[in-house]
Parts: C-alpha cells; structure tokens; sequence
C-alpha cells in the first residue's frame, strides 16, 4: 500500500480510545503519532460544544452532517441563524451551489422567498471584531495573509493587534451575501471545501466550522452553472431540516468536543504536525499553515 | 443570489473569448475583473503544455480528466509514468482512494501485481531540484513553509536558494509510495483535493497538475477505510484507460495553455488576485497565498 502519510486528518472525531498497550514493551520506544496524542490527552484537556451552538443538517438522503456555531466572532449572525433554524427557515431548502475548490452552499436559492418576520433582515457587518477580549492561542509561525493568527476555542483566527477575525479555512462556515452593503441574514450559507480562500477574510461573516459529516457535503457533483450554481437541469441534494442540538431529545442529541488549543496535549500535537518524525518523512516541514491544523473535534456521546 | 465571490477560478479553463464589446461606453470604465485580464491577455503570454507531458485519464462513466506533467520537477519520474502509460499499466485500474480534504489517489491497488519489466523500480528522490536553472517568477508575499515561492512554468514551486521543488497545492499530482527508501515508481498516482498539505513538500516526487475535469475526481464519495481507501463493500470508479494527448491522432488531441508566470498579463492577474477591488469586496486582503493563484489554464482545441 502505496501514500501520502495522512496529516492527522484521522484525529478528527478519533474515538476517545486509549492507545492499545503493546504486548511487550519495545527496547527503543517509538515517539507517539498525532492520533496517539489526541487519544492520550486527558478530559481536561476537552471541552464540549455548547449544544446550543450544534447545527444539525439532516439531508434528504439521509445522511447527517453538522457544525459548531461560533457566536463570539457573529453573535448576531449566529443569533439569527438559531432563529431561522427554529423558524423552519432551512427546511425543505437544498444545497443548491457547489463550486469545485471553493465553497458548498444550502438554504433556500429563492430570491423571492422571504424569511420569517424579524429574521431577514440585514444585519451588522460582522466581519472582525475587537481583538480585546478574545481567548486566542498564537500559531508561532509566519502567515501570508496575517500579522498574528492562532485558535480560539475550536476556531482558527487571524488579528492585526486591534481586530481579530475567523479565517477561511476548509470546512469554515460563512454567510454567503449579496454585493455591498448586504451583509446576509443568515438564511444562506457556504462551507469551505478547497484552498482556504483566505483573501475574503473580513469580507464575509463567519458564524461557525464543521465538525461532522462533512464528507457528504463535499463529495456533491459540481455545478455546472457560473460560481458552481446547479442548473435546470442538475438535480440540488434536497435538506430535510436543520436543527439545533439543544432542541433535540437528550437520547437522540449528538455531543461533540474540541481538542482546548489552550491544553498542553494540543500544544505537543501541533508541534508534531509542524515537525513530522515518523516512518514517512524524509524532511519536517518545521511549520504548519493555520489551515492544515485546526482543533481536533470528536464525538463523545454518538446519535 | 447570495454568495462569497469568485476567486479567479471561473479564469480557469476560460476561454480565449475577448470580452465582449460594451454597446455604449460608460461615463466611468470599471476597472477589469480577473476574468478580463484572462481573456485579454495577447497570444504571446500564453505557452502551450506540450502533448509529451497531457495525460488523458479517461474514467469508466465516460468523463475525462487531465494532468500536465512537469519534467523540470522530476525527469525521472515523468519518464517512467510516460512509460507505464505506454505500456497500459493505469488501463483498468481504479481511483481506489478519496480522503476527504486530502486526496484522490489511483492507479492498480493490487501490491502484488508487478509493472511491466523495467518500469517499476524504485527511482531516484527527485523531491527537490537544485534551484540554478529553474525559471522562476517570484511571488511577492509571505509563505509560511519556504523562504521563496513563485510559479514555474503552469506549476507552484518553493526554493530555499539553493534547492527548489513544486509545492502540495490544490490539484497537484504526485508518486504515492511506501516508507522510505521506497520513492515510488509513478505506477500509483493522487491528487490534493483540500487545504494544500505543504509540510509533504520535499517528502514526495510531484510530477504535474490537474489542468482539466478534476472534479469529476473531486466530487467522488470519499473511501470510508482508514486514509480514505475503499473498503471491500466500497465501489471504486475504474479507469478505462491513461492517455498521452501526443499518442492520440491530431483530430482527437485536447491542447492546453498556461498564462506565462513571466508575462504582463500574469502579473496584472496575480495583482488583482491579491487586491480585489469590486463591487464584493470591502477590504482587499493585501497578499495572496501561492496555492490560491496557480497560473490559469486553457483549452485551445476541444477534444
């Protein structure tokens, strides 16, 4: 079997399993991987999403995926959204744009659908905010796009010293808008699925990042329309419904944990992902882009 | 419609259409989008992929893929997947591996069938290239992996001064292989679909880019085994066969350009990449990272 070592892509929602104890202990340990980091870090080291923070998005096929919504980067975006979804806003919608190295889309593609009453309207541009008083955990090394970027609870985030902002990574969720100064209600949204396109950082409001399930979002058929939109002719995955966690029955309501990028298990598993040693790697990297290593995430109580 | 705008992708593959003609002129011109500059660029700025390095990956559901192999990254690779192609090794093989914001990965999942005689051995380490001698437009921003990027040819490439490879971008294809020393013969291939995993540059032969229909590869379910192989229950999409565009008769030969890295019309683009300016737009990001502005590619005569 032939690869490209994986990139700790298996960490995420990694079980919370101990490591298997070898049977006989090796004269010469070997260094433990990324996966064996995450599976060893204590629950301290953990710290759940906030059930009312985790969007559920049933798809008509039935599959689930979902998201962690991110309410001190949007706290009014991310209002809304609770909102919408309450209101039934996204039920029956579809995901209607995908645009290969770039973004998935879902909601409701009718211009001329309105939303709820006090739940379409445009709302503050939320594209930064004030970098006093956001919890931020630097990523020592050189960004293109950032003065200083690092993570904030599972989030990756970018700050100039005086406004701090979500950046676009893969899976990051945003609020996709119209041309200025519509800045979206909340009843559209995209999910990065390429090339972080971190160029539209502080151009969009970010409200949140998938940790569930993505794959069956971005393994969708492209659209082949312009930007990605399906035409008349392709068929959108149709949603059955968003929900929120909270609202969700206790036995039917997934739980979901970030590695704390403040705990010292992250702090030895990004500097690993950073310094490759094992089998593989001729050369570590001695670096890591902000993209390439968000928050571990994994499910503690399955649905 | 709602959405994050375009990144130049709709300048990929664009076709050499000038733009159309303005029935009266405006008071004040708007600047060019990304997409005119593309289409505005003179014959001269563009280079042709030479027919020797098109490889045609023509999929059992009828689609056709294509890459552009790059032998000034690693010669001896390039020769040897030219001579496996010639010898059908890829032909009823499969895209036996899809990983999620990772990649797609093909050829024969079979270890114990061997390539033709003289074709699969292992070659040497053409991770890197000495620097002299490759031409290279720099790319005037931060990288957090390379002291120097730019562009070579239609490929993404790193330098330390003394050495210089290609860079793990979006659509780069490269020889997967076992642990060292094993360097790979070429005989199984992948593909970065998702955040561009840079800390594998120097670690692995890259040998060209997906120039044409990779999302007929990308869109596919991902593998649900460990790394993202398909498990025995999994169905993986067979190749009918790989193709070289100059093995094909003149009637049937795709041709492909790239806009010159060197030429006015690149460096215009790459500007704008980095400097948006219209109507989307609030705050122009100021840089742009290597992996989100690959040379923009052409179809020049359609198969």
């Amino acid at each position: 079997m032939k690869y490209p070592a994986s990139l700790a892509l298996a960490a995420l929602l990694a079980t919370a399993a101990a490591p298997a104890p070898s049977a006989a202990p090796a004269a010469t340990p070997k260094p433990p991987t990324l996966a064996d980091i995450v599976a060893a870090a204590p629950a301290s080291d953990w710290q759940r999403v906030d059930p009312q923070d985790v969007v559920l998005i049933d798809l008509a096929n039935g599959r689930r995926a979902a998201f962690a919504l991110a309410p001190a980067f949007a706290p009014a975006h991310v209002a809304n959204i609770r909102g919408l979804i309450r209101a039934h806003w996204f039920d029956h919608g579809a995901v209607y744009r995908v645009q290969d190295n770039y973004v998935v889309q879902w909601g409701q593609n009718d211009d001329d659908k309105a939303p709820p009453e006090g739940l379409g309207q445009h709302l503050p541009a939320e594209y930064d905010r004030p970098a006093a008083g956001l919890a931020m955990t630097p990523l020592p090394y050189r960004d293109t796009f950032a003065p200083k970027v690092g993570y904030s609870g599972a989030f990756p985030a970018a700050s100039d010293g005086g406004r701090a902002w979500m950046a676009h990574c893969y899976g990051i969720v945003g609020v996709a808008r119209g041309l200025k100064p519509d800045t979206g209600s909340g009843g559209e949204l995209y999910a990065v699925i390429g090339q972080s396109p971190r160029a539209l950082d502080r151009n969009i409001a970010l409200v949140g990042r998938m940790i569930d399930g993505f794959e069956h979002m971005t393994a969708l058929p492209r659209g082949t329309g312009a930007l990605g939109f399906y035409q008349k002719d392709e068929h959108p995955l149709a949603i059955t419904r968003l929900v929120l966690a909270a609202d969700l029955p206790a036995a039917e309501r997934p739980a979901y944990e970030w590695l704390r990028p403040d705990s010292a298990s992250f702090a030895k598993w990004l500097h690993l992902r950073a310094n490759r040693h094992d089998d593989f790697f001729e050369r570590p990297a001695g670096a890591i882009d902000l993209c390439n290593a968000l928050p571990p995430v994994r499910v503690v109580a399955h649905r």
